[in-house]
């Protein structure tokens, strides 16, 4: 079987493009002497999460509970959560997976504090925490060096729970200018860093030049996208997810509809439409119905016809996958394989 | 059970408001002589579908095959397919559903015609035709009746298909003025157009003022969504679908975090942010990571406190059905069922 034997809209995964991403993000950290904790968050699917530990990353990064129970049932067994767990509900379901598998969460606040003392309690497994800082996103992390330092005495003093550094996201210049702050103050204090994690994939290249960091969490690096490519991260060779779509209409001279729309390429907008036709590269997605993506011809010389088949390089890969419930493996033109995005949806 | 009790973010459906809102749509269908043939691309749900065809709904729309296949599994009988098909993948699954179903589609090319055709042909049963124009969405559909006929004038002489008549997205003044023109032509050819199908529930309200028209295309009156009120088309009170979220972080005086992101909400904007608070609507989603919502306080005197639940109207509940497994459904405050969202990711 081959992709052109798949009805569309299909995403399709280039294995071969895969394994280079994988290996050279795992090259790149080993050369620089960090750690590579990879965020499922892109692809979702346990054979990916498996491999890149198989290739060498210290475990794996899940945003959600529900992710990590999805990772923790096939044998995934060292888990960040880096995302603030809130309540008894999350505690109790942090607890079952800490009989398991390592876990260590991100906090930001005492009432996240307290889900992970919860959690640590019921479980009689010691449990890792990370205190979270903003570097400059402005989305969850404490603000200042006195706040970290106060999470991080409460977690030392807590039964059940190990203090083990600091995390934010995304890493940034202000991201070393912070850990310096915080290694002085934590020192003064007796209380040891042994880890900074960082994270994003469009300066992830960038990992090594970040004062004081020692772990890097990327996820869109096993696939990449448009964006990263608009953001200098990776050129097209390296993207390896496409939805594969068919035009369905040509209602007129400029304007050509294709059989996916924001519920196959999900609506994240970048300058210039909502994804990159590689065959029609001056054609511009202007607009997604659920269904439809209306293309512009306007400054395509060469105009697809009804029934072909393009690939659509999505803007943000990770929205993507989340959309499908497989997606279909080729080397080359070849179907070789189909995976269940086993964490799809895993949004508690 | 309460809703209290579910986990965040969670999907969550008011049954009240939905039966309110289905049973007034086929009552303003009914007492304006219009058909109602509700899109199920909203709810993707067989009880509701079943729900709208026992209220007096004349069959259901469907926009994908992969949606028409649950549907029909179910025990659906009537379906549109509001969407050109294309290719002979398409004509074979549409030739199995055409041999259990009533079924029509939707066509504005000869390829899409060549597909309906062949499927008939490999069915041996009767499959009925709409001509899709343009009212100015400038979407799928032909542009002129001169097109629209000729198509009519190929299915009329095509072995196993049925001409039904014209079908548009959306039902706006053109709409009238282009089926007059049609009427004129198609009775010089002597071509009888029995249906006039349009769409969209923004102006579904004004279905009964647009000349011609005997059918109505609703999907997102099920639930109603926040793009509707702005609209006009509903108010608050009536909109069934909210994700109960919770505020897992405070960094700042002035800025929450809840935990539902553009995986639980979709990143479909309006203009001002990502989906209302009920509690606070002061506030602000002004940005979405995948499992971040970024609430602006500044505007809001009363500032929710980490653990707190609130309640998202969501910009476009035809999205966010589409990225949950499930949906939760209630009555007030108690929690009753919980609905798989059986056509979920059915985007082939």
């Amino acid at each position: 079987m081959t992709v052109h034997d798949l009805d569309t809209p299909a995403p399709v995964v280039d294995i071969d493009i895969v394994e280079q991403n994988l290996a050279k993000m795992q090259s790149y950290c080993d050369s620089h002497g960090l750690a590579l904790r990879p965020h499922i968050k892109t692809h979702k699917i346990p054979h990916l999460a498996h491999r890149q530990v198989q290739l060498g990353a210290c475990g794996i990064t899940c945003q959600k509970l529900g992710e990590a129970e999805v990772m923790v049932a096939v044998g995934l067994t060292d888990i960040l959560i880096s995302y603030p767990l809130i309540g008894e509900l999350k505690a109790k379901r942090l607890a079952v997976l800490a009989g398991t598998a390592k876990m260590t969460v991100a906090i930001d606040s005492d009432v996240a504090l307290a889900t992970a003392t919860s959690a640590a309690l019921s479980s009689g497994a010691e449990i890792g925490v990370l205190v979270e800082f903003d570097s400059g996103a402005k989305r969850t992390g404490v603000v200042s060096v006195e706040q970290a330092l106060a999470l991080a005495a409460q977690i030392t003093e807590t039964k059940g729970l190990r203090f083990d550094g600091l995390m934010t996201y995304p890493s940034t210049v202000e991201t070393g200018l912070f850990v310096a702050g915080a290694k002085q103050a934590f020192d003064r204090a007796g209380i040891s860093i042994l880890v900074v994690s960082g994270g994003g994939t469009p300066r992830a290249w960038e990992a090594h030049t970040i004062l004081g960091l020692t772990e890097v969490r990327v996820g869109t690096y096993v696939y990449f996208d448009r964006s990263q490519v608009e953001q200098g991260s990776a050129t097209l060779y390296d993207c390896a997810l496409h939805v594969y779509a068919t035009v369905v209409s040509r209602p007129t001279e400029d304007r050509a509809i294709l059989d996916c729309g924001s519920k196959s390429l999900s609506s994240d907008h970048s300058g210039t439409g909502y994804g990159l036709i590689r065959e029609y590269p001056g054609a511009v997605i202007e607009r997604l119905y659920e269904e439809h993506a209306l293309v512009k011809l306007a400054n395509s010389a060469a105009k697809p016809k009804i029934g072909e088949r393009v690939r659509v390089l999505p803007n943000h890969a990770c929205v993507v996958t989340n959309l499908h419930d497989e997606i279909f493996v080729a080397s080359g033109e070849n179907w070789i394989d189909t995976w269940k995005v086993a964490a799809r949806g895993k949004t508690v």
